[in-house]
């Protein structure tokens, strides 16, 4: 992919970034378009852009011993997206309290069109204890900006 | 990705195939286990065993005129897929009249746990004349074996 | 990926361009490093900047009867390149008489050590007559701004 | 991508894996052929049957303190390889005793033309003190059946 641009808003409760990009090569498929598999990449650079913002990457996710795996995800594919064709790939937290919840909206450079609506959830994952979390940990509602 | 086996049922109306496989060094993450964007790879080779069984590859949708874009998909992880864990991967069409639905179980070897749950749901495009269609091409119900 | 800047100098004979980024989680292994045929992604993203900074993405190669495809590469892997580690990637045109020859090397921001160097061959191959072309087309000539 | 068939020779000094396979759409770009950058998943796949072989996969490589990451890789593309074409990936251990050489050929199943060459390099390095070595380690020498 390239990304043209990057901006994030980490203002508690407007947790949301957004790139401008546009597909590689290597990303489309037969048809020049995005294949549906690749989507996930477009929504983990903006989601990774959100949480580099929040001082909360991998690395420092590590440091403070939690990880967040993917446990659900779902995409509707509403309109193909062309090799070369630029649009913003915006990632909004919406639910943090027990799972944590992304959407995701691809919109089309030229025309504003929705290219693509969808969602990750994930779980916190104690790296000590081997255990899923039901509840956010503190460190996460901190880097949030909250209490 | 390494197959080990593929078995494939083409009677109506049970279509389904399941591919014996384990992940490569290149499908796994950081943590060691399939990266949640890359399950559709595996979707996908477990959905093209089925269909060249069916005689309906990509060349000869081409033929006949009709493409199968994904316009929606899901999944949920419940239990991390591990580097050289060998699973099943199973692709059923459970829809075909209006949308094509295909599920999509991965159970592990060794225990026979259900690891991921998932689907793409798909819709024809005549090529002709640049349209999605909502009821199933003809030419796909004889794949089937149907009428 | 992503990418925090792009620079691009289009002037013969300095076809060149250098985009800043930070490999993605999905495109690192279980070593927590870039894999290593993760690596033609960045090159490409690199190829791309330059080619769009010269008039000459795929559309417009197209549009122009050519396309060029990558017939020969090589890399050497000097260092590993770290999930969240930010770097240079350049990508300079060496030569285009005949066969188009692109150098890329990678150098790590905090330090400007060359983690990796590689190389793609291309050739133009003309779309009316389904052939090879062993001398580059002076449409190709011409955006590189030479007679 | 899909495998039908795998066989693998471990008797010392032909140690050689060959799978029969064809792309996956995800697999292929716009001209419909494997992206030159994929060619590496078809090669690990070719290579991981051939360590398994060996009883040389990850975990044991890290059971007995090393890996063996690529320090080098060249690829010529002679002639394109097509979704859904069948075709043979043949990987052969050329060199072992200080650094590990692996070619690989690509030749297509319908005529036996060579699509493509390649291969990796790999070095040894050991876990336990965080460096490189430059002779193969005993461990390796007695998987390949050598004294």
């Amino acid at each position: 992919m390239h990304i043209y641009q990057s901006t994030v808003s980490t203002e508690a409760p407007l947790w949301k970034s957004e790139i401008v990009c546009a597909p590689s090569f290597n990303e489309t498929d037969p048809m020049g378009v995005v294949w549906h598999g690749n989507y996930f990449r477009f929504f983990e650079s903006a989601r990774e852009a959100l949480f580099e913002a929040l001082d909360y990457g991998y690395k420092e996710m590590n440091r403070t011993g939690y990880i967040w795996p993917v446990v659900e995800t779902k995409i509707k594919y509403r309109l193909p997206w062309m090799l070369e064709e630029k649009a913003s790939v915006i990632a909004t937290i919406t639910e943090y309290e027990n799972r944590l919840r992304i959407k995701y909206e691809i919109r089309r450079e030229r025309d504003g069109k929705l290219l693509t609506v969808g969602e990750t959830v994930h779980m916190a994952f104690d790296l000590e204890n081997k255990s899923a979390l039901f509840e956010t940990p503190e460190v996460f509602r901190k880097k949030l900006g909250l209490g």
